[in-house]
């Protein structure tokens, strides 16, 4: 091997990530990581728009839309395709419906997939809000990358998310619900038609918008079930940190068990430590009192890349070092079952919460783990005063209670 | 709880999967592992045929077909839909094309995905064969219930395999073309159109069946870069030795830049000991001779679920201890790469290669681990004469020059 053929990094890929993220910088980048600035970059101001017949479906009540076995989504979609060879096409907003992928299709195969979820929210104000969705765009970029999907600029499907919104929002999440979200899902799919074991040479970017149920106070809370010893979700030197497909369905044979004990989600553990990292797709919290005595609200750190980076967990922990410094101690550091276990022997937990985008903060009732069960205090409300408080501080934002930077308003189009 | 909520054994899936595959036995069965016979089975006995138009499509050059960057089909593919409330609708054989996939399909977001490969062979005495599609059939099986997919016969997913063989083969795979093959790709993916994080309730199996470049013999041999630290491909707990999606994706990024270095794919190591693991998507073998001298295949075993039980590694074991037996011990267990180095800098490395379906058996040249070069003699043929002989061995099996239950011959249809 001569010289000229190696990379000036000896330790292949060490940094492959980041080298990727460092030379996307907003253009289309080629999957060997080089900007090719002759091709085009996503731009949200090339936007198609091809509006559905607004009287061909109505608006389902909010209950019975998400009793189904489909998902309701609103009227439009947009899409936008992808080519090694030509970077992105431009973006189409158009009516909802199936897409059409040939059987070779690269994501059918090797799973070359990555998404996101944020809520769009109808606010008290009369107002439609997104909750930082900055966050989201950045990790899509991340999660595309790690996956070998194509890179974009964040602030374009910014745009793109915000311009559905503008369009479906006003109809489908209306002023007379106020309260009310729909949960919008944007997607990047690996589309070439190709049996080979590659970086798919063609993509596809799709962002539904749709309804979801409310999932934050299940009656008597959430109850998880710590991972079976023979099954982990995600390894240092994994993808756990990436929102990509391959992180949830090896998952659902574990979740499916707990589910028949009538557990709700599972507790992964990581490690013969057993450190706690997420419970079911969703960050985990506990609040409890140190052996010296003090109140801490706890979770698992980021720097290990085990966990998602999610943006309710993000929120939490700013809001409660900003509004609680003083009355409890924000830690991020790895914690075992056992000294969960431990705590709740010796009477010092006083809350658990998990926190996420689909199940926003939802109070914890019960842990189950190897015969022992810990049986989490949730108050008379359902949830303990700290979880209630953080819960009523970021509701505030998304529903326009609170006026704050990571409430970012839409402008809606049209009469609503 | 109560003692009825909680299945037997205490540790939740910790036999899931066995729980799982012993209740299929035969029966279509729900995503909640008991089997249910008012169901329908997955049933070859049902398909139904809608023929193409075969002057729609002409054959290509071998060459050619393969040089696109999309894969070249037959004019059929078989499909059979799956739901929890119905099981397994008859299949059909119908024209090949695009499938219809709603944006909210489970597949495209949380990779519930699956699927196998082999290939089908023109003989030197001009039948068609198959390579122990059993093997294949019941891996499958395996791949799809890890994955929260449908369980289903494994012989009758054999009996459809042959079926698309026995109507394509005879123009797609010519007599006039005796010592080539056609890729046979089946797959499951999930389908129903929800996003909520759960086991699909619906499911779609297909099966293709596709050109592909032989890939045994590149020229100087393969060469192997080990894996970035920062990177690894399965674990224990994992899922990396079922056929699923998930265990490709995420391994592209580290590929992709091994073959910017003029690497053809990565040796994964495993843990901080280096247990060397897989070579690519392919089984890893070395020929070595033992401190003591005893001259050794040696490859990692299957028994931590780490890496795929692969068809060709089966055989080459098999084949190994029957054919070589006295002059070559076969070593199933897990070895280090510092073990691989050492015996290297000793002198003591034979021959190296990858075994899959789609490298078949190809001899390894060159490996590459952190700043130290390990190459392997390949001989003047470009192949070691034990990778040679096992090549020979089997591919005599594939294309009938010898007569071998692991061949099975094909029944065609019409003239050829």
């Amino acid at each position: 091997m001569t010289a000229s053929q190696q990379s000036p990094a000896e330790d292949l890929g060490a940094t492959a990530l980041e080298h990727k993220l460092a030379s996307t910088n907003g253009h289309a980048n080629g999957t060997n990581g080089a900007p090719k600035p002759s091709l085009a970059s996503l731009d949200a101001s090339k936007l198609q728009v091809t509006l559905a017949d607004p009287t061909l479906r109505t608006v389902p009540d909010e209950v019975a839309a998400c009793t189904g076995t489909e998902t309701i989504c609103t009227d439009h979609m947009i899409t936008a395709s992808w080519s090694l060879a030509n970077g992105w096409a431009a973006p189409e907003l158009k009516p909802y419906g199936p897409l059409t992928l040939m059987p070779t299709a690269s994501v059918l195969h090797y799973a070359t997939e990555c998404f996101e979820g944020l809520k769009a929210y109808r606010g008290f104000d009369g107002k439609l809000r997104l909750f930082r969705p900055d966050c989201n765009a950045r990790r899509m970029l991340m999660s595309t990358l790690r996956i070998s999907l194509p890179g974009f600029e964040p602030e374009e499907l910014e745009k793109l998310i915000l311009e559905l919104m503008a369009v479906d929002g006003p109809k489908w999440l209306p002023k007379s619900r106020p309260g009310s979200f729909l949960y919008i899902r944007p997607a990047v799919i690996g589309t070439q038609p190709q049996l080979g074991v590659q970086a798919p040479k063609q993509a596809l970017l799709f962002i539904t918008a749709s309804f979801m149920p409310k999932m934050d106070a299940p009656a008597g809370g959430m109850k998880l079930h710590t991972n079976p010893e023979d099954m982990v979700r995600a390894w240092v030197g994994g993808f756990g940190y990436a929102k990509v497909g391959a992180n949830y369905g090896p998952s659902l044979l574990a979740t499916q068990e707990a589910r028949e004990r009538g557990f709700g989600q599972i507790l992964w553990l990581y490690g013969p430590e057993g450190y706690c990292t997420e419970a079911g797709a969703s960050n985990f919290f506990v609040v409890w009192r140190s052996k010296e005595g003090q109140l801490q609200l706890i979770t698992a750190p980021l720097d290990d890349k085990l966990i998602l980076d999610g943006v309710t967990r993000r929120s939490v922990v700013e809001l409660a070092r900003e509004r609680l410094q003083g009355e409890l101690e924000v830690v991020e550091r790895k914690y075992t079952i056992d000294e969960l276990l431990e705590a709740d022997k010796e009477g010092r937990i006083v809350e658990a919460f998990a926190a996420g985008t689909a199940y926003f903060i939802c109070p914890v009732s019960h842990i189950h783990h190897r015969g022992t069960d810990v049986l989490v205090p949730t108050g008379k409300s359902g949830a303990g005063q700290y979880t209630s408080k953080l819960k009523s501080w970021i509701s505030g934002i998304m529903y326009g209670n609170e006026q704050h930077p990571w409430g970012v308003v839409i402008e809606e189009k049209g009469n609503n």
